[in-house]
């Protein structure tokens, strides 16, 4: 995954200044690049620019006048459009773009901007960044290792490729190549769909509380775990959605045909099948773990606290003293008040020693996975 | 919901001493009456009684004789018959249940028992438990303050109704009264609903993951959410579901019917729509709360800490000498390591002590909701 450092990229433009563009470009500047940047707003260049992280201009030619290479990191309805910009206004940089879906973007430059200047286009989508906004709220560590796709197309330059490559290992983050297509099918599964599937149970929910009001009163973990989703921002989701409207309509559609599966097989009485099912999830979610180095398997405790004030700093400090990292921590309230239940969960290797700790420090913990 | 005590119960049998079996007895004894207890398993009954909850008993004949109340907690498949067997063996006892399910039970005992009988049996569910099993876990606070739903049906005694109402609030939890079905369709929604969503969403990537094996790297907070509950236990899972088959059936039905209209929405284009179902839902998922006594509003905020051992020590350590209650904790990892995200919920009105709070630790919270 990992290729020689091509000629490194000495000059960059950002273009689109919000926390994602300025992020980047605070991370270029730690990699020794200068970095020039525009916005539509001028404020927001100049907020930008107050960071440090950019030199500002005071057009989207300014600011590209010179570059090597160019990041548009604008909102996701004007991304083709400056990217064919770009293309135009910088003849011999390479461009690459931000945007989390990458088909429509593809296609979109592809209608817009002449043949020639296709080459240089590099889809690409950092996989990561942060829920806030704006240039105030940027870190040159939203980049910090993590997984950036490069998405190139058939008549993408594999020069222009390298360049971006070596530009997104040089700001700390790690360089990964799928086809724009496939891009946007992973993204369907992992990140729209679980918001499509939170949304329409909270949804139902709520309609069916409207003449069952204890309904929310019983709620417990597990449906909040599978509605906190449905907090999100609605206009950011609908705009993200409909960009990615084929691949998650299939996904839907793929989702949908599981659960009419498992309807029927609960429907016909059918106990080996539903189990069987429920153990093929089981096996697959144990695999599963929030980071690759702990992929190879993780441990879950359960253990009750008070509900009071400090309980959680107690047995949090316990753990943190014992040098046993927390990879992940569930809160499981009773649905009244007095006690409440954490689940902790810690890589495997980690799990006696986790076992020690809580035990030395008073707790019963019960291992769960 | 409280009424005046009825005439206390002085002489509990406990049929089935598991778990929950167990921590009634324990309740119950601590509330001041007498306790004997039975399993199918002498040596489950022995380890029941070697915690001090319960006389043991060598049959269901001996432990119910004399006894005001049985209590069966017995695996949900043989409820029922041990159900029947209580009233006949104890003529003059109320009898009620522990299982999670009632409609299924009502009908199994009408059919099985004499008519006569049916007004000494209170459906109950004690909505809380544990996930843990044995005796050895039980604990009288197991039922601490959880709501403990009644399910009598029309031939069900007011009198024995209000024996079972006096027995909860004594051992401290929380009577309320539901029609068996009303109940099963409640559960159906909260508890078993999103157990077959996340089960069928770990399904369907882990099939996708099979041509895709950057899927579940790729995978960050939102799809662990989504699919934490998918590691329960599959023939635990089964029994349920099946048990529940009609309002799992119905719920599922509803549940695909809201997936399809969202489908259809993003099918055709429909970004108000889009944005009104997801409007509609976050205004639904911020009501809720896991707690009645916050239910008037939460507050969340994100943070983000090292990821290391001790950073979520530190910052729970700060929130509870600041005399801030988490109601809730999530930890958002970035794919790779070096640094997380915590999302903490805080009830309403102590959102800006929660702030203040944070903010003189050190942390930098954006308020989310």
């Amino acid at each position: 995954m990992i290729s020689p450092a091509p000629e490194p990229v000495r000059s960059v433009a950002v273009l689109g200044t919000g926390l994602i563009g300025t992020s980047i470009a605070l991370a270029t500047r730690r990699a020794g690049s200068t970095v020039t940047g525009w916005d539509i707003s001028a404020e927001v260049t100049g907020r930008a620019a107050s960071t440090g992280a950019l030199i500002p201009a005071l057009s989207l030619e300014g600011a590209v006048e010179g570059a090597d290479l160019v990041v548009v990191c604008t909102p996701i309805d004007v991304v083709a459009s400056t990217v064919v910009h770009a293309l135009a206004a910088c003849p011999h940089g390479v461009v690459t773009d931000a945007a989390s879906i990458k088909a429509r973007v593809v296609a979109d430059v592809a209608a817009l901007a002449p043949a020639s200047d296709l080459p240089r286009f590099v889809p690409g989508h950092p996989w990561g960044g942060s829920e806030r906004s704006g240039p105030e709220h940027a870190s040159a560590s939203v980049v910090d290792g993590v997984v950036w796709v490069l998405a190139p197309t058939e008549v993408t330059d594999p020069a222009a490729v390298e360049a971006v490559r070596g530009f997104v290992e040089a700001v700390g983050a790690r360089p990964i190549l799928l086809p724009p297509e496939r891009h946007d099918r992973l993204v369907a599964f992992v990140s729209h769909l679980p918001q499509v599937a939170s949304t329409a149970l909270m949804g139902l929910a709520a309609t069916e509380e409207a003449d069952e009001p204890d309904i929310l009163l019983l709620a417990a973990g597990g449906f909040r775990d599978l509605t906190r989703l449905a907090a999100s921002n609605p206009a950011l989701w609908s705009e993200i959605l409909l960009a990615n409207r084929d691949q998650i309509v299939r996904a839907i559609d793929l989702y949908v045909e599981r659960l009419a599966a498992l309807r029927d097989q609960i429907r016909t009485d059918d106990a080996p099948d539903v189990e069987r099912t429920f153990g093929d999830a089981k096996a697959a979610r144990l695999r599963l773990s929030a980071k690759p180095q702990v992929r190879a398997g993780v441990a879950v405790f359960q253990v009750e606290i008070p509900d009071e004030p400090g309980a959680l700093a107690r047995i949090t400090a316990v753990l943190g003293e014992g040098d046993v990292n927390i990879e992940d921590l569930q809160i499981v309230h009773s649905p009244e008040g007095g006690r409440g239940t954490v689940h902790l969960t810690v890589a495997a290797p980690a799990a006696a020693d986790a076992s020690d700790v809580l035990r030395g420090g008073g707790y019963d913990p019960i291992r769960l996975a």
